[in-house]
């Protein structure tokens, strides 16, 4: 019965997403509640090496959307069933670097697939999880993709157009404006203050959950 | 204007799809017909890795079969895009190892997830595509697996248990006895009398083509 929760955070590439996991971490274990980071594509050896060949591509042969979407969505059923529900049913919370809202922006906003399509596909194969939270890091792609490019080489997402990211970022601002359990917090600012604002909000959050 | 034609061949592990496969290129060579052979889950180079983690699986993760399910129509739609039409659109006919009809037996029937699962799926992702024609080589799985272990080690489905397989048999024959654009061949035969068959089959149906 004491099942754990399971919060996301979103955004961009660049907008501190795999800093805030960790940080949420330090927060909840302050809290004494027991937490695990997952991230998206991947967390799972099998979905790792599907994550390696949507970010690395394989030569000579260009990913096509659809085909991008589904390896996407098998390494999320696959995490989902061996890690993310078995954590969960023991009680152990789940912070996930990236989820199901990435596949919207990304494969529906970005890469222009009809968001129908990726809805029933959802439903489909996750049913009706869903994040109990989701912490959404709005940055500009501007911003975002500078932080990125001082890290070295860019993956194939990694080299997409402003366009793209500004579509991306357009839709995760529509759904998480629309939904309640999302959370926007402005990434822009020095890491110190999201991390302030990310504490504010978490605790908040926390306060009004039966844990 | 002048499209060529997608012959697909079906069966269970070793009916004889790939020498087969062979003999209708072949076949249609003596008619001055040019074909490729196309093998799935492959064909391309994203796809061909794509195989490799469905039939040689990850260390310490088993593939679900969801996820599995996910990965062949990746796999399906990237060859289906950039090889199988585009090669008919030249004119060039396709014979393909293997195609749709196998995710609904083996991940069907097999793996039993439901078939309206797969229905959505299949038209979400490849629409209302269809072969031209259906060959599909029965034999029994003992026959089957009999001819493949003498090919060495086996892969993850050719491990599967005497069950996986004659469930997928009996979903092979119910759908190929409902669609007429199939034909069934008794390939227990010898190798000599199952192309003869083939041979007299194929010759049949292109007689009712217009190309
Ligand atoms: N608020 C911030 N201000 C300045 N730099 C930041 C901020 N947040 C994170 N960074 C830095 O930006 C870089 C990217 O951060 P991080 O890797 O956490 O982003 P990410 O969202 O996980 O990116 P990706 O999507 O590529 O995994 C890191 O070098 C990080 O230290
Ligand atoms: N009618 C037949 N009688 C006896 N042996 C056959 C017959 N057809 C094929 N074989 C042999 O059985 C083996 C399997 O044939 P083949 O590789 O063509 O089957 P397959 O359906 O492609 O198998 P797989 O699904 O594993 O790829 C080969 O060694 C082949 O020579
Ligand atoms: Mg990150
Ligand atoms: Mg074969």
């Amino acid at each position: 019965m004491n099942k754990g929760k399971f919060i996301v955070v979103e955004g961009i590439e660049g907008a501190g997403k795999s800093t805030i996991c960790n940080v949420i971490v330090d927060i909840l274990s302050e809290k004494k509640i027991k937490s695990i980071i997952t991230r998206e594509p991947g967390g799972t050896p099998l979905a790792e090496q599907l994550r390696k060949l949507i970010k690395q591509g394989v030569e000579g042969d260009k990913l096509i959307p659809k085909a991008e979407l589904l390896m996407i969505y098998a390494a999320r059923i696959q995490l989902l069933d061996t890690v993310i529900q078995p954590t969960l049913a023991k009680g152990i919370w789940v912070v996930g670097d990236r989820h199901n809202l990435s596949s919207y922006v990304y494969q529906g906003a970005g890469r222009q697939i009809e968001l129908n399509l990726i809805k029933t596909l959802s439903h489909q194969i996750i049913g009706d999880f869903k994040p109990d939270l989701t912490i959404y890091l709005d940055v500009t792609p501007e911003i975002g993709i500078t932080r990125v490019c001082k890290r070295g080489s860019l993956d194939l997402i990694e080299q997409e157009s402003l366009c793209f990211f500004k579509r991306v970022r357009e839709l995760y601002l529509h759904i998480v404006a629309n939904d309640n359990s999302m959370r926007l917090i402005d990434a822009t600012q020095p890491l110190q203050q999201v991390i302030t604002l990310l504490r504010i909000t978490l605790i908040n959050w926390l306060s009004g959950q039966i844990i």
